[in-house]
Parts: C-alpha cells; sequence; structure tokens
C-alpha cells in the first residue's frame, strides 16, 4: 500500500501557504483552508463567486436534514440524518465596469492563499486585470471567531493599482446553497428584514425545520460610498455599494456575521428571531480589528498549552500544527450537545456524522489539553442516551445501543451490516468514561451521568450477546469489529474483550459508588430500575466471556475462524486496485485474511498496561502484514505500537503521513474535507508513539524515543491541572511541569515525581532511523 | 410454527368454488382464479371494473420494466429488472340507464367464481340488482388459450331477468395499468387503430422500450346491437355497444384478445405491428366456442399422462390438482426463452423473477410429466449464458455467475447479500442438466449446450473458492447456503458438496464425450478456450472440498461454526412473530442455530441415494427441530425425507398444507400471488414422498407408502418415453406402463420390468397415521 504524497503548499512552521491558483486543485484547498470555531465551519471556497469546480460549504454543528432511507427490514433505519449545507454568510460579488470578478473567468496574478495558525486566519490575495486594462488588488481576509461562537468576520481590501473610479460590490447572505450530495438546497426564507447597510433571515429546512439565524453588518473605510441599495433575491439578502476608490488607497469593506442555529423546533419563529437579534445586538460594536485580535490572543493561548515542536523536520512541524489547529476548530468543548464528525465541519463527505472515533481518537488529545471538552463530548453521549435506548429496543435488545454514525443521536447509517453489526460505539463510550475517570478523575460526572450511561449499556450488551452452544462460553454472533473486512462474525476479539471489560468497569464503578456515594448510587439504581440479579449476570457474562487465543502462538484470533480465512499477500494488490472498496467486487473484501485496520492490536493500544511486550510484539508481527490502511485511522495505531516493541524504523515509516494526510492528500480524498479524526490520530502518534505516553495503566507513563532525523521534539500536556513539558532530542528527554503542582508519573517504568525544576534522563539508545 | 388453514372456498375434485362475494378475500380469489398459459396471465380481477380492494394484474412472461437501484459498491446491481404489469385486455364496462356495474356500489345476488380444471376457464355469475328496479343475470367467462399462447379470450351473458331494453357495453384494452409496486403506469402508446368492432394498440415501456402488440374483436350474439361506437382514450382503445334485449334472452357478447409481447427492441414498431396484426389475422376465424374447445381437450390431454388421483381425501384430491393446473398453466415448454417465476403470472410480488426454485423444485415436475419443456427450461440458462459470464466478471470471478433472481439473465436482486453471496443458481443448474440428463438422455443438447454451461459454471466455481489457510482445504468463503437464516458464512456445507459434485460431473461429461462425441467436445473446448489444467485443477478442487462433517455424530455441520451458534428452541418463539423477517431484528435473525429452510437435508434430497438411511435420519433428527420452514419450499423436503426413514405421521404432517397452501391461505398472503414454485414442491411431495420416487441413483425407485387417511391414491409419470401408472392402497401397490414400451425400475429395492401388465407388491405393513 504505497501511499504517494501530493506535495502542493508551501511548508511553513505556523501557516500554510498556497501560491498561484490550481483550479484542478481548488477542492482540496477549499478543504485545507477551511475554518470553523466547532459552532459553525466554512470551507476555503471564493466567496465572490466561483464559476470553476468547487464546493461551497457552510455548516453548522448538528444542524440536520433527513431524508428517507427505503428500508428492507425492522431494525435498519427508515430516516437517514446528515448535516445540511446552510447559508453562505460569506456571499460577496465584486464588479468593475460591468465585469465581474470570478476566478474562472477573469485574469489575474500573484494568487496567494495563507491559513495563518497564529492568526486563526485565511488570507487570499490576487491581482484583477479587469478586462479595459483596470487593475486592482485585492485581499480576502476571513475568520470564525473562537471566542464568540456565533460570529464569522471578512474583511475586504481592494486597491485600484492604474486608476481611480468606481467599484461594485455586493455583499450579504445566501441560503441557495446547494446539498451537493443530495442535487438540491434545502432551505426556504421564512423571515428577513434589511437594517442599515445589512440585512437578516431566518431560514428554515425542507424536512427537519432546523432554522438558522444568519445576519450581517457591513463597515466600509478608505473609500467614498457612492450608493448603498439593499438586495432581495429568492433566499438572498445583500447590500449593493457603489464605491469611489483612489489609485493606491486600499478601500476596506469589512463584514460581520452573526449566526445561529436551532435544531429544535420548539421555539416559535418569532422568539428565535429575537434571539438571534439580541446576538447581533452584542456584536454590533464588534470591529473586525476587535475580532481579528481576539481570535489572535485565542490561539496566542492555545500554542502555548497545546503546541509540538519538531526540529529538523519542517514538513511535520508544519503537519503537526495544522492538526492541532484544526482538532481546536472543530472542537473545544464551548458549546455543549456536540460531536466530532468525521470531517469535523469541513465537507459534505460523512454526512457530518460522528463514529467510535470521537472516544478511540480524538477522546486522548482533550484529555491532555482541554479536559472541559472531553466531557463536554461524553456530555453528548449522555443527552442522546434516550436515543440510545430507544433504539436498543429497535434491535431487540435492551439498554442503550449507540449508534454507529450520528449527528443527532439517532443512528444515520442507512447500511444494516454496519448500523446492526458494529457494536463498539457502546463500549468505546464506556471507555471514554473510564479514561476520563482516570486522568481527569471527574466523580461527580461520573456517579451521576457516566454510570447510568454504564448500566444502560451493559443492558445492551448483556441482551445482546449469547452463549455459544459449543464452547459454553458467551459473546456476540453476528457482528463487524473495528476492521470492517471482516463483515459478519462471530465471536470477534475485540469486542468480546471490550464488552468483558465494560461489565467489570460497570461493576466496580456500582462498587465504588457503595462506599464513596451511596446516595448517587440510590439515585442512579432508582432511576434505571437496576436489579442485583443484573449485576451477577454481568459478572457471569464477564467471566464466561470467549476470548478467541492460540496459547501456543500467543496470538487472539480476530474472530471465530479467522485462521482458517484464506490467505492473501497484501503486497501482491497492484496498487491501482486502491482502494479496494471501488476496485473490488463488494463480497471480494471479506474473504481473506486481510483486515483493514487494527482490531486485535486496538484493544492492545486502548489496553496498553495489561499485556506483555511479547505478547504485542507477537500479535503485531501476525496482524501488521495483514493490514492494509485502508481506514485513515490504521497507521498511527500501528507506529504507537511498533515504537513500543522496538520497531523504530516501521514506527517512523507509518507516522510519515500522519501529520500531512490532508496536506499532501495522501487519498486524494482531501477534495471532500479533511480527515478530522485522522488527525487525532495523528496526535496521538506523535505523544502515544515517540512520547512513549501511556494513559491507561496506573498512573501516567512516558517512555520518549526520537526519529533520526528530528534534532529535538516537545510537547505540552496537562496533567492533573498542572502543564507538562516534554522535551526530547537524541540524547536526553527531559520533562518538567510549567504551570501548577507538581505531579507523579513514570518515565521509562521509573517513578519521578515532576516539578518545575523538572527531571532529565539520557534518551535511550535505540532511536529510530529515518525512513528510507 | 402453527400455520393454520383459512378455508373459503368449496371442495370438488374438479373446480375450485367460491360462492358468494367477500370484499376482504377479493385478493386472494384473484389470486386462486388466476389464468395464464406461461406466455401470458391474469389475475382473476373483476374486468367490469371494481372501486374496492383489487390488484388489477396482467402480465406477460418476460415482459420487464426496470428501475435504479442506488448501489454503494462495485459488484452490486445498478439496475433491476421486473415484470411489469401490462394491459388490462379483459376491459369491460356495463351500464344500464346510466348505472354502471361495480360490485363495491351495486347491490347483487347470487356471486358465484368457478375455475375449472377441465375447462380451463374461470366463470363467475351474479344477478345485478339495479337501482331502477332492473334484474340482469350475468356470466363472465375467460380463458387464456393453452393452445394459441398469444390469444385470451371472454365470454359475457347477459340475461335480463324482468325487463327488456338497452343494455350498454363497453369492451376494449387499457394500458392504463398500474404497477402497484412502482405507484406508476409505465406504458405509453405508440400506435393504434379501430377496425370494425375492434381495435388494436401498440405499447412501449417506460425503461426498457419492450413492446406489447395488443388487440381485441367483439361478437354479438341474442341481441340487436342498436349502436357501436368506438372510443379512444389515452392508453385505452374500446368499443361501446348499444344493446337491445330481451327479458330472459341471453345476450352473449365475445370477446377474443390477441397479444403479442416483444421483448428486444431490434425490430421497429412498424415490423412489430405487422407481426401482431399477422397473428391477429390467424385469429380472425376462431370463435369462443372453438377457442373454448380447445382449451377443454388440450386439458383432458394433460389429465391423461399427468393427473394425481386420491381417494378418501377431497381436500387433498381438489389440491393436488390445482397444483398441476398451475404448474401447466404457468409453464409447459411451448415457448422458448421462459422460466418460471416464485409468483408464476399471478402477481406482482418477488418481482416475477425466476431463482433457483426452477431447477431444483419445479424441474422434476417437467422430467416427469413434460420433458419438452424440462429442456426448454434448461434452455432459458443457455441463452443467458452470456450474461452470467458478464455477471461473474462483476464479482471479480471468471465463467458464468447465475444470478439469484432474475427475469431475463441479468441479476435483479438489490439485496448484496443475496446476489453476492448466494452462489447455488449455477449449481442448481448443473444439478438440472444432470439430472435431465439421468433421465432424458438427451445427448445432443448435453454435448452441445450443457457443456459448454457446465464448463463456464465451473470456471465460475472454480475462481470463487478459496483455500482454507488452516484445514488446507477447498471451499467457499463469505457466503449464503438454501438456509438463508445463516448470513455470511464459510464452508456452507450444501455449497461446497453441490460444487465438488459439478466439478465431478463437469469432467465425466467432458471425459464421456471424448469416447461419444469427439466433435462436439473438440467444438466446446475450442469455443470455451477449455485448458488440460482447468480439468486438473477441477479435479483438485473436488478432491480437497471441505465437507464439514462431524464423524462422531455422522452429522453434516451447515457450515463452519455452525455447531457453535447458539441455541434456540423454536418452539418458544410465540406464533405472533412469524413471519420472524417482519418481527425480529434484521440481524437477530441470523444468530441462533434456528434455520429458515433445508440445507443439509436439501443436498440429502438431491443426492438421495448418496447417502445412508441412518445418516438421513441423523442429519434429520439434528436439522428438523431447528427448522422453522419460513420457505414455504421447505415443508415438502422435511415430508419427502421423513416418509424415507420411517416417520410416517411427520411425513403426513408436513404434507398438510403442501398442496392447500394457497388455497387455503396457509402464509396469508396468496392476495399477492400464488406460491407457483410451491405447488412444484407438493407435486414432488407426493411422488417422491409418498410416491418414494427416486430419481437420483442408478435407474428409477419406486417406494409408495400411503397415509392412513387415503384409500388409494395414484399418480402417472412418463418415463424413457413410456407412460407408467403408480397406484396404492393401504394393501398393495400396483405399477403398469399405460403407454409405450416397458421399463425397468425399482420398487422398493427389487428390480422390476415394468410393462403394459404391471407389477403387483403388497403394501408395506408401516403406513402412515393420519395427522392427529
Amino acid at each position: 500500500m504505497a501511499k504517494i504524497a501530493d506535495k502542493y503548499f508551501k511548508v511553513d512552521p505556523w501557516s500554510v501557504v498556497e501560491e498561484g491558483f490550481d483550479p484542478e486543485r481548488n477542492r482540496v484547498s477549499e478543504s485545507i483552508f477551511a475554518l470553523g470555531n466547532e459552532y459553525m465551519g466554512v470551507r476555503g471556497y471564493p466567496e465572490e463567486g466561483y464559476g470553476g469546480d468547487t464546493l461551497l460549504g457552510s455548516y453548522f454543528n448538528g444542524l440536520y436534514e433527513e431524508m428517507p432511507v427505503q428500508g428492507h427490514y425492522r431494525g435498519t433505519i427508515r430516516s437517514l440524518r446528515f448535516m445540511v449545507n446552510a447559508v453562505d454568510w460569506l456571499y460577496t460579488r465584486i464588479t468593475v465596469d460591468g465585469e465581474q470578478l470570478d476566478l474562472a473567468q477573469s485574469r489575474f496574478s500573484g494568487f496567494r492563499r495563507v491559513l495563518d495558525f497564529r492568526k486563526g486566519t485565511v488570507q487570499r490575495e490576487l491581482v484583477w486585470h479587469a478586462k479595459d486594462g483596470k487593475e486592482l488588488a485585492i485581499c480576502f481576509e476571513r475568520l470564525v471567531s473562537m471566542t464568540r461562537s456565533h460570529v464569522g468576520a471578512q474583511r475586504m481590501t481592494i486597491t485600484p493599482l492604474n486608476f481611480s473610479g468606481t467599484v461594485q460590490i455586493r455583499s450579504g447572505l445566501d441560503f441557495n446553497t446547494l446539498h451537493e450530495d443530495q442535487g438540491r438546497g434545502f432551505w426556504s426564507v421564512v423571515r428577513r428584514e434589511q437594517a442599515g447597510s445589512g440585512a437578516a433571515m431566518l431560514g428554515r429546512t425542507a424536512n427537519t425545520g432546523n432554522r438558522l439565524y444568519s445576519s450581517f453588518t457591513l463597515h466600509t473605510q478608505g473609500a467614498e460610498v457612492v450608493r448603498s441599495e439593499p438586495i432581495e433575491q429568492e433566499h438572498l439578502a445583500a447590500t449593493e455599494l457603489t464605491l469611489h476608490v483612489e489609485q493606491g488607497q486600499a478601500a476596506v469593506v469589512d463584514k460581520v456575521a452573526v449566526n445561529a442555529a436551532f435544531v429544535t423546533c420548539a421555539e416559535p419563529d418569532a422568539a428565535v428571531w429575537d434571539e438571534g437579534q439580541a446576538l447581533l445586538g452584542q456584536t454590533a460594536e464588534a470591529s473586525y480589528d476587535e475580532l481579528s485580535h481576539e481570535q489572535a490572543a485565542y490561539w496566542e493561548e492555545i500554542w502555548r498549552t497545546s503546541d509540538i515542536r519538531i526540529e529538523g523536520d519542517p514538513e511535520n512541524q508544519q503537519g503537526i500544527r495544522f492538526c492541532i489547529f484544526q482538532m481546536y476548530q472543530t472542537y473545544h468543548g464551548d458549546n455543549p450537545g456536540f460531536n466530532i464528525g468525521a470531517k469535523g465541519l469541513t465537507g459534505e463527505a460523512y454526512r457530518g456524522l460522528a463514529f467510535w472515533d470521537t472516544e478511540t481518537y480524538c477522546l486522548p488529545f482533550y484529555l491532555f489539553n482541554n479536559p472541559k471538552a472531553a466531557k463536554s463530548l461524553l456530555e453528548f453521549r449522555y443527552r442522546s442516551l434516550e436515543h440510545a435506548k430507544q433504539r436498543a429496543r429497535e434491535v431487540d435488545c435492551e439498554g442503550a445501543f449507540y449508534p454507529i454514525a450520528t449527528i443527532d443521536g439517532t443512528e444515520s447509517c442507512d447500511l444494516w451490516q454496519h448500523s446492526n453489526l458494529q457494536l463498539h460505539v457502546g463500549t468505546a463510550v464506556a471507555y471514554g468514561l473510564w479514561h476520563y475517570d482516570r486522568i481527569v478523575s471527574d466523580k461527580a460526572f461520573l456517579y451521576e451521568k457516566g454510570v447510568e450511561m454504564l448500566v444502560e449499556i451493559s443492558r445492551f450488551y448483556a441482551t445482546r450477546g449469547q452463549w455459544g452452544q459449543k464452547s459454553g462460553q458467551y459473546g456476540y454472533f453476528g457482528v463487524m469489529g473495528p476492521d470492517e473486512f471482516q463483515l459478519m462474525v462471530n465471536n470477534n476479539c475485540y469486542i468480546n474483550l471490550m464488552a468483558k471489560k465494560l461489565f467489570e468497569y460497570t461493576r466496580s464503578v456500582l462498587e465504588e459508588m457503595k462506599a464513596e456515594a451511596p446516595a448517587a448510587l440510590k439515585a442512579v439504581s432508582a432511576k434505571t430500575g437496576l436489579r442485583d440479579e443484573e449485576l451477577e449476570n454481568w459478572a457471569q457474562l464477564a467471566e464466561n466471556m470467549k476470548i478467541p487465543y492460540d496459547e501456543e502462538t500467543g496470538i487472539y484470533e480476530e474472530h471465530d475462524g479467522f485462521f482458517d480465512m484464506p490467505h492473501i499477500d497484501i503486497h501482491s494488490i497492484p496498487v491501482t486496485e486502491f482502494p479496494l472498496y471501488s476496485h473490488w467486487s463488494y463480497d471480494r473484501l471479506y474473504r481473506y485474511d486481510m483486515i483493514k485496520q487494527p482490531d486485535v492490536l486496538m484493544f492492545m493500544f486502548l489496553y496498553n498496561s495489561e499485556y506483555t511486550t511479547e505478547a504485542k510484539r507477537a500479535n503485531y508481527e501476525y496482524y501488521e502484514p495483514r493490514c492494509i490502511h485502508e481506514s485513515s485511522l490504521s497507521p498511527s495505531i500501528h507506529s504507537i505500537l511498533a515504537a513500543e516493541i522496538g520497531r523504530h524504523e516501521e514506527a517512523y515509516n507509518f507516522f510519515e503521513f500522519a501529520t500531512r494526510l490532508d496536506l499532501d492528500n495522501y487519498n486524494r480524498n482531501t477534495r471532500e474535507g479533511l480527515h478530522t479524526t485522522s488527525i487525532a490520530a495523528a496526535w496521538m502518534n506523535i505523544v502515544y508513539g515517540f512520547g512513549g505516553l501511556r494513559s491507561d495503566g496506573e498512573g501516567l507513563a512516558l517512555a520518549p524515543s526520537i526519529p533520526q532525523a528530528w534534532d529535538e521534539y516537545s510537547f505540552n500536556m496537562t496533567y492533573q491541572g498542572s502543564v507538562l513539558e516534554i522535551k526530547a532530542d537524541q540524547h536526553r528527554v527531559r520533562v518538567r511541569v510549567t504551570e501548577g503542582d507538581s505531579v507523579a508519573i513514570r518515565i521509562y517504568g521509573e517513578n519521578a515525581e515532576i516539578g518545575m525544576a523538572g527531571v532529565e534522563v539520557p534518551m535511550p539508545k535505540t532511536t529510530v532511523k529515518a525512513g528510507s
């Protein structure tokens, strides 16, 4: 599986730079230059209107439409919900002497697009050579405010280079956006108002009645406003400014947009409108400059606590900062009720749905950078507990069955083989609760909400499982584990093991609560109707859980019969046949010992401390050669384990495209949006992989190694309220606390109390050779 | 699984009689009173127009429409073809003094609907009490000619009981028929002509461009035609007759319709039209009486060679004749290129598609009643060989992959789990060729067409299979066997065994041809590019085929791991949960040792002579209690094997609803159409079950038993050109040849030469107790 970089952007430690415009790559750039603030996101599309290939995407977290699904069978979904493309609040048109700027038609030079990690802005500049010889330097800058969730802003700077005269600017809001996947728009405008140089509209989605308030105001400097005229068109409200501009003088038009999304239908339109107007009022005094300063200050603080520095490897330095930037853009826990879609807020692919990636790949980033955000993610699951309980009933089970793909807590995967056979979101949630408990020790949350989820999830796993008739052991039949290339199997090792852990953890929390929180225990028992027999049953099930395992080789069998699956040498598959989903008959994918992504290795990563290095080595050596990494989540887990078992070269090779998966468009589908959850995996790859962080055992452990190509790297992490800085070069490792009290951790297996002074230990000899 | 009869029709040995009209049951009756002649079929709908619940269905074998399928993956179908509802050539309207007859609105009495097995007609009579007090006895009779495939006819007899006066009859053709499953009509009329009292139209389907020529002529007797007026409406052509009728005198309007279906688009409309007109010309002189006489004569001949008589059990007597009647109506091999849809030509359910039922359940009926029809069925597969080869390439295999569901030879199942995992049509075709070869010895067909199919089918099975990594044996991974309650398994015993047989048979035919038909062998080798290595490979694969089997118990394991499937006591499932497809979550169906229909027992039926009675008993005793018979094809196979292993009471119990599945609406879905292929299974149930016929071993074997409830039963069968009559009562069995030369068979294991004089042997003691 050779993945090949498509190098295009300039390498810079603090930004991504595109020089020159390539229409063929425009959609890729739109993904890379996407901005978001967890509440909303916009792709980096040319807001002035573009006649070429573009995906004009503007998304609001949790705002969805739905379409009916022709379901054949009971227990499969009937309605599929997806993140709907929403208002284009950046809508702009620029006209000079009747010619409208359009990069698909116009002549221009000096194109440059920059994403600045420290400013949190995207800038796009060019010189427009109009047909009548007029030349204008134009710069668009935009931001999506990290400090004010509802606010987006745009600054347009126009400098006539060889003339003085008139320029027409139309700027406004457009609800005519198409949802490309569905080939239609979903919005109607139910209310609108034009006021001063701005306007407001209330849009409503066709099927779900989700509503979006959107408004804008304009502020012009450096040019005379000859005329300002309101424009009303279907689903569109704008202001047309006629400006007199002077040669060599920059005319600046600032736009501040306020958006407010309403998923519930409870409130009447009038109330929703008033809420929107109130938000607009709160923002009225904010200038673009102020918003921009706030934005830079926010990012400065982020980089102070969350930066990763890599000396001697500019590409990965840029890559990992891009990843951290995207993680914060996608999610930072300021707004309750959100989750992380597989593509974040950067495209329509995966329909804006969240998967198990949230708890297994993204949560660690937040646990060690932003524990509030970590909690908020778990809160999402608690808010959707009723949906999960309903879903369990739909599949003839009890308790809570968390959906494999969701935007609002309901199942939104229309493939029964995934929605009904993939059980591993529930155990991922339980793992997330356990992990959060270990690192953050938020017992209030655990004893009230966490435990209720654990009880209901356990109930599901206690009714979905069955007893093998021959083995006499408990397990899950008719399932698909994390490895999606084994479609419908029995006793998937990962699912069985995670269920066993679930039962044990639920029981231990309930046991702990007997002593620590008897009142809370009483409350949750009453609320859930928990019975003692259930606890006994869960103990039985955990004890009798089948974990397919070959004593002789020490290899876990991914599922019953996996060892007999026909062998294929994955290196014999021609590169042209990837991705296999597109090139192989669907059924053929599922008939080999080939795996798509880690499954046995996944639980060895999650419960790392429970397995010896030897066990990890044996299983790595068996499964890695069978894995084709058709999931972008796959290489990082392999890299982390490879580093642990001393396969440093492999660890680095697997790492190679982790941080730059999208920047270098390795999978050739960045055009659809960023691989947001893979970005989280890239962070884990450095911190868990090279940093050797382990957070599943007793306390926290570090065991850094360093790729030979790097001079030095360092990362920060928040742990028990303190900020730790880990710095490693080819010779030594330094760990210190930069903020807060000293903390106890283990370094290379040795206990250490880390304070401001820090400790220094030598880097072990076996360093990583650069990938050759 | 308690199936309960819904007794409704009168029991009669030679007809089905409905007395009184029950609107709730009208759709069921429309299925029961459906007529067909393999070329076309009409449901028994009220042709005078009915405002109540009706499925006005008129079908032409092989005439199809298609709809796009939203396929997610490669190797799954993109277009689904289905038998399209076509012209209502029985279209009639009767008006008296402005009131139009409609059984949903009108007052009427004396309703009686009769299907006559000897006349091959459906008669429907009633007395209409019009609002103004006028009373008319009305009788509709219809037939679909068994001797003239394109011809259908209707006789309407109207007798004014208490008045003389005017009656208006509108009669014609209507292409406005709705395809209910799709909620739309598919026809446009591309040409029309009105001539004399009749008219002709050429209809064309919207997506596929299939065409249907339809025409009618009217002939009136016993009434004065006051006026005859052509009616042209959209998609409709009719004649409106104003008749003067005399009290007490029967006015008769006969309608002869000529229909011709054109599936190919090659010929221009004009040519197709001319063909239709020529057919109309050939029928011009045929009166209803003539057609009716021909029809009765045809059926007389059928009953002479194919009747089954049961003395002492009027319900099963009626039932089995209904079955035989339907088998001939659905298919008798006069028209090349047809197959047998799961519902024949009686409804939209199963979309008119043919499955593996054709070769495994229907073929034996034709082998022993109408060998020409048997051959024609196999010809269907030969005609569609190119489609099967194309399909094999779509799933990344070689050779020919016959579709699990088809109308024209292309795959038309839109569920990947069936279309891509169910491999057993190909081996069913091979089995059919083998069976046909054994019974009919048509070597010309075998050496030219049969062998070509065998080679291509073998190629498919040699590329779809794989080697188990642990077992070192060959087999099929990711498959669904006949038992559709084990959805995606490895080494399904049935599939593996049938593939082994396929390879062996293909090799033996090729071997035989070396001596018997070297030129034909050369031809087929050249045509298929057959290589010696392939033959060697097939030998290897057959030899190393994995047949999961437990030496200790003698039980074949349905597939790898079946013995570990969680147990469910199928009798613990509440009756209200059937059918399980409607009441259980889809994934739940597949997680037990519960089977839907015979799988291991199926191959023990097909290759009966290769298994000892002990082996059959052991496997029957294991699998029967796990089978819920959710397929209507299931009980008959169990009944046949139960009879063989001496479980006579069970044999009779399983037989109970075989012949009357539709007459008594056991599955409560006869409204959708008849269970045509189950009807074939009912025939096998008597002939293979009680008759003890075995046709898979050396020569033919009989071993009759008799249910205690029966005084006597007899059946005829054609074998090696002779007609055998088998007659059995509680004391003895008589077998004789009634036509043709003497034949050698075995009776209760003893060789016997049967001639006109016949042989008589005592009935063995263990007779069947009536089901209690």
